[in-house]
């Protein structure tokens, strides 16, 4: 427990990785990775993304008030890295990507027919914090990839989706399952 | 590319596991923790963690105006299960589970000494959504174990710290590294 004090930073790691696509028409359309994003409230169901006020997507999502979050997996690794660092400005993603955009059914903005779950949002407020701009959001509608779905029981088995996330620079695949929520106070079983 | 359109829910996954300890004076002392937590800024650098008012934490916070995000490690799974779903109302989560409680520099709430990772936090507005209140913060300083620091360059192996998530109802080890942020677009090296 021999600790070092560093100054104030970011360091709330892993963060998730959200796809975030956005635009109200096909010639707009844009895709940007967002790792300052999560869920603020479970019911109503929101989340956030965290966006700078020079990237590309920032006016495209304030004009249009809605964007879609994206759960890219280990196959998308690529693509993800690709989507946070290059311009909308400069090239446009799903065609350079070779990424399916589908229609939605709640929002314009389109689907990352690749992802396997994706998360229809709606801008309640935008709310400036610094470098970054915090847009807080209604889920409007989730899809799932059906060939995660136990067509029995009809249950999401999100790990088979394989989904990554970003630790202090880098992008993890998630590994061995530690537990499940409640398991430090369930009863033993007979196995 | 078969999908299926749900209602609105939380599938913003995988999810970071914040230990958030609280308190003003050891006999307040507790822990709770947060899966509806994130970065919100980088400069300032911000940080929010989501709490449902009926939760024990949610008072001491509003009123202190202060709490440490705490990151958990593999070997602490049982110990962040155990302090999601048990109350401080009823158990001593300090005691009960043998974490020791560090002073921190500008804060009164604890640091959980066994987390290679703490971050102080300072509340600066909560916002009522729902099932859950928002307290968005601002950090204040970091903490890391100095056995996860490189002593000739200075630099943070987050990787070794073991860190661990939450997705879907589980927890997750981090599993394979899959690139580094910049990597799509960096030229090849010589290796």
């Amino acid at each position: 427990m021999d600790k070092v004090l560093w100054k104030p930073g970011t360091m709330l790691y892993p963060a998730p990785l959200a796809l975030v696509s956005c635009g109200d028409r096909p010639d707009n359309f844009n895709i940007i990775t967002i790792a300052w994003a999560g869920t603020i409230c479970s019911e109503p169901p929101m989340a956030f993304i965290s966006v700078r006020p020079t990237r590309y997507s920032h006016e495209i999502i304030k004009k249009s008030g809605e964007f879609v979050i994206n759960l890219p997996n280990v196959k998308l690794a690529f693509a993800t890295d690709y989507c946070g660092v290059k311009s909308g400005r400069e090239v446009n993603k799903f065609s350079q990507l070779k990424l399916t955009s589908l229609p939605a059914e709640h929002v314009k903005a389109p689907l990352i027919g690749e992802c396997p779950i994706n998360i229809e949002c709606k801008v309640t407020d935008i709310r400036p914090l610094g470098s970054h701009d915090m847009f807080l959001a209604r889920v409007l509608g989730i899809y799932a990839d059906k060939k995660y779905i136990d067509k029995k029981t009809g249950a999401l088995d999100l790990k088979a989706a394989d989904l990554i996330c970003y630790s202090h620079g880098k992008y993890y695949a998630l590994g061995k399952q530690l537990g499940f929520f409640g398991y430090s106070i369930q009863k033993k079983k007979r196995r």
